[in-house]
């Protein structure tokens, strides 16, 4: 490949402002602008590049051609007791989503659990951004969303499943436990990365076009056949989520979604716990504590690699990223100083 | 081998007559061992013999070693809005799972949503039980269930993780659609029937005792390094479901049940949405049914199979078995007949 793969790296700051500026000539409220810019800048910072800085530029073509309305706000549609459903009146998903997260979690300190669920929302981005949001506020969470079409189910060639990205989150400490999984085993940014760098997968991904399991990502990508985690349990799971977003929310299913020319129109759940209504804060941590110190205990196959928990490399990227700038791949700046 | 794999047939009126009998002889209520033998039975007819008919006898030997006690009742520890912590006293866990999981379905009749958490309880057995009972009824519902130590986290050679069930149901008609499932690739039941048939997997299960990925359940079962379902999801899933169940219910750890002799004393979450607070159920039909039925238009890799959702084949098993009698292995049914 001939691909320009130069990396630069961007300060924080400068990553923050840019987005916001570009965010703001497309129309947004310095205060709205500086929110998305947030979200997108922590993300990258935190190495979720794919939805982060990498998806900056296809968020600002979504705004352009009228899918994700920048002043659009959650509008309440129905509600009992501890549930709200909201139309997300395709307004831009992060914002959304942060809306739906922190009502969820006013639910919960009024009805101990709360469920919040949005239709016709938009991308979220990284799903990881609400359970660290909520957790570090100090609630148990679980949120989920459906996606486009982009997964065969176990057992068959074509696609009808979204990949649908689920995330548990707990406090611990000042920090948090998230857990942020899409229902195939790669990304579909993941795979594109991966092939860009001429790099076989750790793990079968997907399959080829001659139907065989294979751990080379361009093939994958050419057969759109991604593999659910665990075969036929993640291909139950991802459809179990689809069902779930759309009967809670009254949105579109993936089916409906992916009738539409681009993603767009997504249904989530939010649910969050108020534990401290049950337990107290460092009588939580140290039982956290104690179940991580076993953990870590784990034996390696490999003995330069410890055993980490769902979020323990996120802390270490962000602090190396804050000291050291952002790793961008400089044609993917280029294009975001055009917008 | 020359295991003895002679199977007989059974109604279901037999083995429940069977079960309720020694279940009253080891000191049960009428009512209650009724209900218990009722809960093996149906798990037997709907196919899922390693939770059901086969798992009796371990049920009967954990009463009869005071693991089990029959007359104990969850009692209600902590109670905000909709979330209520219950002892499970060590009560038989699939008694006190059906009470978590009406107490539930009460908790979202009032709030919207509910969630009941047991500490201190007993295996459920079948977790696709709750999920037919709460889904039937009406309600979406969650629940899941820490276990012993049995699954190494992914890139660990020694067992650190439980399996942790979990199960998402909602109701459909007047059935329901069911996903029942561990965070392993096989079930150590399923293991151990592939490995007594001389059958090997149909993909990877886990690892033999070189670290090598294989489908021999044998090798797995010797190396005790079962996989979870794909790789490092399914081991931060089954260590997340581990953390709440522990945190949420106030009781033990897979660290700590696995101290004991045996898998005793365990922590389940049962959440319970009311969605018809939100919708008519025959809407909320017809939206499943759409999506449902786009899903069975998949272009099945092997033409002589058809691609079905999470509980579609416990359907047709169900009205197999109860037509022609419960399939169940001969020496399985004369030791039950010991007990």
């Amino acid at each position: 490949m001939t691909e320009d793969s130069t990396i630069i790296l961007i300060s924080a700051k400068e990553m923050r402002e840019c987005f916001a500026g570009i965010l703001s000539r497309e129309g947004f409220t310095n205060e709205r602008a500086f929110e998305c810019a947030e979200i997108f800048t922590n993300s990258s910072i935190d190495g979720i590049y794919t939805h982060g800085v990498n998806r900056f530029p296809r968020f600002v073509q979504y705004i352009k051609r009228g899918f994700v309305k920048v002043h659009a706000k959650p509008s309440l549609e129905s509600k009992y007791g501890g549930i709200e459903q909201y139309n997300g009146n395709s307004g831009p998903g992060m914002l959304n989503a942060i809306y739906a997260t922190e009502t969820a979690m006013g639910l919960a300190q009024q009805h101990g659990i709360g469920c919040v669920t949005l239709r016709n929302t938009n991308h979220w981005m990284r799903g990881g951004t609400y359970g660290w949001r909520a957790a570090k506020a100090g609630f148990v969470f679980i949120c989920w969303t459906n996606t486009i079409v982009n997964m065969p189910a176990w057992g068959a060639k074509d696609a009808k499943l979204g990949n649908n990205p689920l995330v548990i989150a707990l406090p611990y400490h000042e920090e948090a436990i998230v857990l942020d999984m899409a229902m195939s085993q790669y990304s579909y940014g993941g795979l594109e990365l991966s092939a860009m760098k001429n790099e076989m997968l750790s793990v079968f991904g997907g399959f080829d076009k001659e139907g065989t399991l294979t751990k080379d990502p361009s093939a994958i990508l050419s057969s759109n056949r991604a593999l659910p985690i665990g075969y036929w349990k993640g291909s139950g799971l991802a459809l179990l989520l689809d069902l779930l977003a759309t009967i809670l929310s009254g949105g579109l299913s993936t089916y409906e979604i992916s009738k539409r020319e681009v993603e767009y129109g997504l249904s989530q759940v939010f649910v969050a716990i108020d534990i401290l209504k049950l337990g107290n804060h460092s009588t939580i941590a140290g039982i956290i504590e104690e179940i991580l110190k076993d953990y870590h205990q784990s034996v390696p196959t490999d003995e330069t690699k410890k055993i980490i928990y769902p979020g323990e490399r996120v802390l270490l990227t962000r602090k190396y990223n804050l000291s050291n700038g952002i790793p961008v791949m400089k044609k993917v700046w280029d294009e975001i100083k055009q917008l």
